[in-house]
C-alpha cells in the first residue's frame, strides 16, 4: 500500500468512520471510469466485473450528454408540469405487461421498497412482510427490518416472517418439484403471521436472490407464490434493483422468467447509471388508498435531471442491444467458467443468466463445503491481476459476477484467463 | 389553462396517479431556470420564492461545471477510495463546532433522519422518539412515524411522544420565559414514554419549525430541551434540512441561535443545489455501536459526483458571500413586509430569519383567525402575477418564503411590489 492510500484510510477513519468498509486488503484508489474500466490514482486500469450501478457503462458519452444538458437547464421538483417525468413515466411503464401501468419516483432502492411496503400497508390493511433469508433489501428501518441477512431471527418484529431462499444448489430442494416445495413454505409463513394475529401485507423477494447468493428461484417458484400470497389477500412486490433493466439477458426483468405479473416491482441501481434515480411501477388501481390517505412527495424523486438521466439509459440499452449483449456475452462467460471448472476442483458451481452470475467455490464438491477463506484470498489475487468483483452468499464464497452491460467477448476472454490465473496462485 | 398544460395533467393522471400533486389552481409548466429565476414553456418568467433546493440559484454556472466534470470522470460507490468524499467530509464538519467531528452520507433529508434514528437507537438502547406537533421529517416509515402533521395522534405507535410546538406568535405561551415553558412539555413527553415502558432514544426537531408554521422557537428552548433530553440518555436531533447552509442568515445552522450543539444534525434539500445529496454529522464516538453492530451502506451515497456537488455549493455560499446576503436581504424583505402590513390589515405576522421567512395571514389581527382561503387566492395571484411561492402551516395561511440565496435587493422590491398589488387585489 502507497503512503498516499495509507492517509486516505486514516482520513476515511477519522472523518467517516468504521461504518465506511473498504474493499481489498489493498484497497484501490479510483479516479477515473471509463466504460468497462476503472482506472486507479497510478494511471492503472482495472476490468469491472462488479459494478451494476453504471449500468451501460462507467461514464456512459450519451447518459453524460443528457445529463450535463439537463443540469444546465432545469433542476426542480415535481409540482410543477414537466415532459421528462411523463415521458420517462411513458417509456418505463412501456416495458412492462399492460396491467403495471402507474410509475413513481425516488431516489434509491431503499427508498422505493419504503414506498412499495407503504402502499402494500395502505392497499391490504395489512401489517406483515414475508422475505427470504438471506435477503437485503435496504438500508432505512422498514426495509432493515427484511433484511434478513443481517437481523436474527428473534431480533425480528412479529410482523416478518421468513422463507428459506429457494436455492436449487444448496437448499432444501432439488429436482422438477423444487419450485412448488419451495413456495409451501411461504404458505407456512403467512400461517406464522396469522398465528401472531398479523395480517399480511406483501410478500418480496429479489427475482434473482442476490445476498443469497446469486439464486435463479427453480422455475414455477415466483408464480406459485404470487398465488398464494394473493390467496392471503396480501401483495406480490419484486424487488428487480439488482436483475431488472436487461441483466439477466433474457428478460428486461427478472421476474418475467417466471412468466407472472407481479403487483408491485421496485427498481434501483442501475436505473440512472449511477445518478441517485429509483422507483416503482405497479397498477394504478393500487396506491388509490394510499393516495387519499398518506401524503407522498419525495423532493428530489423524479425530478428532470433524474428523468434526464434514465432516458438516456433506456436509450443505450436500445439502441446498442445490450440486453441481448448480456445474454450472449453472458452465456459465453458462463460456458468459459464451467470450462475453468475442468481445471479447477475448487469451482463448485457457475450460475445466474446474462451479467448477472455467479461463481461458487467450495473445498469439496460432494460435500459443497463453502472455500470462504480462499474466496477472499481469490478477491484479493484479481484485484492485483487488475480484475474487480466482490464476495456474496451466507458464507462470503461466491463471486458476484455483475459487469456493465457494455461488456464484450473480448472482456470475457481477458477476465477468464485472469480468473485461472489467480486460481491457480491461490491454490499452488 | 392551455391545451397543452390540460394534456399534461392528464398524462400525469394516467401515468403517476393522484399521489402526484401540482401547485396552483392553473399549474406552471417550467422548463427553464436561472438564478431567482424559472421560465415556462411560454417564454414568461416568475420569480422564485418558494424553492430553497436550488440554494445557490438554479443553475448556478459553478455547480453545473463541477458537476458536469465529475460526471464524464467517475460516478462510483464509496468502497473505493477517492477524494472528493473526504475533501467534502472535512469542508463540511469544518462548518460545524469542534465535537461534530464525523460525516456520514446518503442521498435524501428522508435518508438522513432514517440514519440519525437508527443511530440514536443503536447508541441509547432506548426506541422511543419525540417530535414537535405538525412536523414533517420524511417520507420512509420510520420518519413518516414522526410526521405529526399527517398522522392523528391516536395512529401513532406507542414508542412516538409529541412536544407542542414552540410557537411565540400563536402558540400557548409569550414572553421571556415562553422558551422554558415550551420545553416543559419535552420533559412530560419523555414522561409519557416511560409510563408507556418506553425508553427515549431521541428529540427531534427542524430547527425553525417549517411544516410548524415557520416557526422560531423561543431564544433558550433549544438549549433547554437538549438538556432535559440528555438527563434522560436520549439524544438531540437538530433536522437542519430546511434552515441549514446559511439560510437564516444570523448562523450557517439553525441551531445556533441558541447557542448549543445537537448530538446529530442531518442535512438534505439545499446540500447539492438539486443533485439528490444528504448526510448528517455526528459525534464520532456516536455511531461506534453503529458501525460495531449494523451494516450501512448506501449505494450512492456519498459519491464523486454528489459531492462534487456538495464542495461547489460551498464554494458559492462562502465566495459570493451568501450567508451575509440572506441576513441582509432577508431583514430587507422582513422590514418591506411590516411597511406592507400598514396597508393590509390581513397582514398577521411577519417571521423567520434571513431567507426562511413566513408571512401570516389573518382575517382578525386580535383573535390571529386564519385567513386559509385567503391565502390560496393570494398564491394563485401571484403565480399570475409572476411570484412563485406556497403556503404552510396547520391552518395554510401562511407564506413560505425560502428564496434561493442568490435573491437581490432589487429582486426584493420586485417581491414586495407584487405582494401589494396580489395583496390588493384579492381583497377589493
Amino acid at each position: 500500500m502507497t503512503a498516499k492510500q495509507s492517509a486516505m484510510i486514516e482520513r476515511r477513519r477519522k472523518l467517516l468512520g468504521s461504518a465506511y468498509k473498504l474493499f481489498y486488503d489493498n484497497p484501490v484508489h479510483i479516479v477515473k471510469g471509463e466504460g468497462v474500466w476503472l482506472y486507479d490514482a497510478d494511471g492503472r486500469k482495472y476490468l469491472d466485473m462488479y459494478n451494476n450501478v453504471p449500468h451501460v457503462g462507467h461514464c456512459h458519452p450519451h447518459v453524460v450528454e443528457a445529463l450535463t444538458k439537463q443540469i444546465a437547464t432545469l433542476n426542480t421538483h415535481t409540482r410543477y408540469l414537466h415532459e421528462n417525468i411523463l415521458e420517462y413515466a411513458e417509456r418505463l411503464t412501456g416495458k412492462f405487461e399492460d396491467e403495471l401501468d402507474l410509475a413513481m419516483f425516488c431516489c434509491t432502492g431503499s427508498e422505493a421498497n419504503e414506498l412499495a411496503m407503504r402502499i402494500a400497508r395502505t392497499h391490504t390493511g395489512g401489517t406483515g412482510f414475508i422475505a427470504t433469508s438471506f435477503a437485503y433489501h435496504g438500508n432505512s428501518r422498514a426495509t432493515f427490518e427484511i433484511t434478513t441477512s443481517d437481523i436474527p431471527e428473534d431480533e425480528r418484529p412479529d410482523y416478518i416472517a421468513t422463507a428459506p431462499v429457494p436455492d436449487p444448489y444448496r437448499g432444501l430442494y432439488t429436482g422438477p418439484d423444487a419450485g412448488e416445495k419451495y413456495a409451501a413454505h411461504v404458505r407456512e409463513a403467512i400461517e406464522t403471521l396469522e398465528r401472531r394475529g398479523v395480517k399480511p401485507a406483501a410478500f418480496i423477494i429479489d427475482t434473482i436472490a442476490s445476498s443469497g447468493g446469486v439464486v435463479s428461484p427453480p422455475p414455477g417458484y415466483l408464480s406459485a407464490v404470487a398465488e398464494i400470497i394473493r390467496d392471503a389477500g396480501a401483495l406480490f412486490i419484486a424487488d428487480e434493483v439488482q436483475p431488472g433493466f436487461g441483466r439477466t439477458g433474457r428478460n428486461f426483468w427478472g421476474y418475467q422468467a417466471d412468466g407472472f405479473v407481479p403487483d408491485i416491482v421496485t427498481m434501483g441501481k442501475p436505473m440512472g447509471n449511477g445518478h441517485p434515480l429509483a422507483g416503482m411501477v405497479t397498477r394504478s388501481g393500487i396506491v388509490e388508498e394510499f393516495a387519499a390517505k398518506g401524503r407522498y412527495f419525495n423532493t428530489f424523486g423524479g425530478n428532470p435531471v433524474s428523468c434526464a438521466a434514465g432516458l438516456a439509459v433506456l436509450d443505450v440499452l436500445e439502441q446498442e442491444e445490450l440486453q441481448q449483449n448480456a445474454l450472449d456475452v453472458g452465456q459465453y462467460l458462463v460456458d468459459g467458467l464451467w470450462s475453468l471448472a475442468e481445471q479447477h476442483e475448487v469451482i463448485g458451481d457457475v450460475r445466474g443468466s446474462g451479467f448477472f452470475l455467479g461463481l461458487e467455490l467450495v473445498e469439496d464438491r460432494e460435500r459443497k463445503t463453502p472455500a470462504t477463506a480462499l474466496t477472499k484470498r481469490v478477491l484479493n489475487e484479481l484485484r492485483e491481476r487488475g480484475l474487480l468483483t466482490g464476495p456474496i452468499g451466507p458464507d462470503a464464497n461466491i463471486l458476484k459476477l455483475r459487469c456493465p452491460m457494455v461488456f464484450t467477448r473480448e472482456n470475457a476472454d481477458q477476465a477468464l484467463d485472469t480468473i485461472d490465473r489467480a486460481l491457480a496462485a491461490c491454490l499452488h
